[in-house]
């Protein structure tokens, strides 16, 4: 029979939740590889490097409107009493250029986006002048500059379009593209493999359990940036668990290994993982999921989590999040709001508790209501809600009416 | 040359905001197929009907830790100085059943998600007891359910997992899977082609100008549940639209045509489409992008908006959701939250204004920052931005600290 107490001991050892944070971001990690692609290409995956423009977009001045592109002297004074009458003397499209000279006197219909003619500094609307066969008529003397973006009142040359390590957005792929970025350096998707281990889960098993961790945390942590897989269930077997790890490190950048992590009993993925890499913590005081483990193993992380859904996401999660931010720089993955609590939330001292949290909009701000259940397992308590908040260990809860943080949960990809 | 009044003629009949969301709703839109897929595959996609679940989860009462399964009954009144101890007759692991029946002065050892021995009713805790080889010494007297989950106390047998054209998320996925429902009737992906026209967008063009607008709406409105591509750009000429669109409309759900919306000028886009289908509206009292026009060609929506990539975005995007809404049911696309304003804003009488605000996590809530800029087309303004705010027509303007209602853009998919 199992001895309880030696095999907790693993777990005496439980460190702080700011610590585990801390010992993944002082550990370094194989960061993936990087690839040149077309900017339009780029949505979704993370630069490798701060992105400037590299011309002025616009490239010229042009106009924001239909109508009259004129010289603001030629207007000068022009009132509803005293008009000024105009003769058209050409026409620019969006994407043409005109090689008239607009004189006093004289104007050039443009569309919006044509570029202003030579001898022009604004434009007239459409809607403002009057027509004749040939002229407009003008009551208004518009200002210098009127209805007209001017060359690189967009963006400069040289300004900031990408941050270095940021998530690269539809509008700043664009953006590159305009102003004569035509590719772009990102990293390649980070490839997450997600094992589950457990002779419950195999159809033969008296009590047969659906594999729902694996579904779960695949298709959780695939973003546009992370691609991830199932990559199948083993017995609890030493044997087959760290050969499985031995070769899935191979083809992926960081691996989640779900079961066996339970204070007693077939923990056969501590003894199995701790044979071929290093442990870098061995549980966390916090709840749900404090037997979390993370090895490093070819100087990638295995994460051990509980074979219970629930928990292993909410466990993961901040920790996963805080290795994507070492490897690759990037911060603020999920939307971090401030809301107002509903109902006063208590904490068991010392540890960090991830509660799930609904989240409302009202009136004058926001209302966050924490799901409290009875075991941290449901999944029920997962569907009803938006998002999580952490109460730090130092932390003995919060009161009804408190602002506190709330991070939404990621959306599927 | 073209008359400007009869081209603006179509644009005088422009329609509130509200009025041009009403129709949408009050049409009827072809909505895309259905299929059945098995949960493991359902997270993104949206469901057809509301599934609810077909069994208890869990399927037995289980243990929530690792422990000793006892019958509350044989440890009433232990203390601390008068502890009970008892005979460890088995062991369960998760996963299996044992047949061992625990009578007075017994228990059996069990692990976490073991499921509870017939005659034990609570499970003290591994830590809480003392051992002795063969038996336990607990000085405290467990109330009946002690660390034990009851069947369907996750979820019942009847219970709601999904609600009909919602977004399905992993976690829901995994309830349906765990409570005996295998597979779920969700929409196909809805098919978005997106065209552009424009001369100005072919390289051999005088003035050349990069077609970011196809790149930028086609990466951001591809959604786990939306597939979108782009299907060309094309000359200004009426011929290669209607032609291009009639071919398209065959093959997508909905359409979005960029560019050829201006007052006046080469709009070859209108005249084009007119001939093959049925204007919703055309033209909305709305900032940006008043030239907006919904066509409605076999049953489809075709929008025309404008050939500005910042302006198209915004301006199409409040629709596009309502669109979905109509079609699939699906509420709430983006993240909505409460934030107040870090300034005041104003509004042009009867207009609907969309602004892009950038938003701030404060102690005491949050905080949106309206971008405020000359000519509402500007790139570098997406590229600060995290969401947007309406302010509607009827509404002259909002103060500085006053409480409104930001949706966060989709991130990118």
């Amino acid at each position: 029979m199992v001895q309880f107490r030696e095999k907790m001991g693993r777990f005496f050892g439980l460190i702080s939740f700011e610590e585990a944070l801390q010992r993944i971001s002082s550990n370094s990690w194989t960061k993936p590889g990087t690839m040149t692609v077309p900017c339009s290409d780029s949505p979704g995956l993370i630069a490798c490097s701060t992105v400037y423009s590299k011309s002025n977009v616009p490239r010229y001045n042009r106009s924001l409107v239909d109508g009259f592109a004129v010289n603001s002297r030629n207007c000068a004074g022009a009132t509803e009493t005293n008009p000024v009458k105009l003769k058209i003397i050409g026409i620019v499209q969006a994407g043409e250029t005109t090689s008239h000279y607009s004189n006093a006197g004289e104007c050039i219909e443009i569309y919006t986006g044509g570029r202003i003619p030579p001898g022009c500094d604004s434009v007239l609307m459409a809607e403002e002048v009057e027509r004749e066969t040939g002229f407009i008529i003008s009551s208004r003397a518009p200002e210098p500059w009127d209805n007209v973006e001017k060359a690189g009142d967009d963006l400069h040359a040289g300004t900031e379009i990408v941050r270095s390590s940021g998530i690269i957005r539809p509008w700043q792929a664009a953006a590159m593209i305009s102003s004569g970025v035509p590719e772009v350096e990102v990293f390649r998707k980070l490839r997450l493999g997600v094992i589950s281990t457990g002779n419950e889960l195999f159809r033969e098993s008296e009590d047969y359990v659906e594999n729902t961790n694996q579904i779960m945390l695949t298709r959780y942590f695939r973003r546009s940036f992370v691609s991830t897989e199932e990559i199948g269930i083993l017995h609890d077997d030493q044997q087959e668990i760290s050969g499985k790890i031995r070769e899935s490190i191979q083809n992926y950048d960081a691996l989640i290994i779900t079961g066996g992590t339970s204070l007693g009993g077939r923990d056969e993925v501590p003894d199995a993982i701790s044979r071929i890499g290093k442990v870098i913590f061995g549980g966390v005081m916090m709840r749900p999921g404090r037997t979390i483990t993370l090895y490093k193993v070819n100087d990638k992380p295995v994460f051990s989590v509980s074979g219970n859904p629930a928990p292993a996401l909410i466990s993961v999660e901040e920790f996963w999040e805080r290795y994507i931010e070492t490897a690759f720089g990037v911060t603020g993955l999920r939307r971090k709001i401030m809301a107002r609590l509903s109902c006063s939330v208590t904490n068991t001292p010392g540890y960090t508790t991830i509660l799930r949290v609904k989240v409302g909009n009202l009136e004058d701000g926001m209302i966050a209501e924490p799901i409290i259940s009875h075991g941290t397992g449901k999944l029920s308590t997962m569907i009803e809600a938006d998002g999580t908040m952490v109460i730090p260990g130092n932390v003995e809860g919060y009161d009804k009416g408190q602002i506190i943080e709330i991070k939404f949960f990621g959306d599927p990809n």
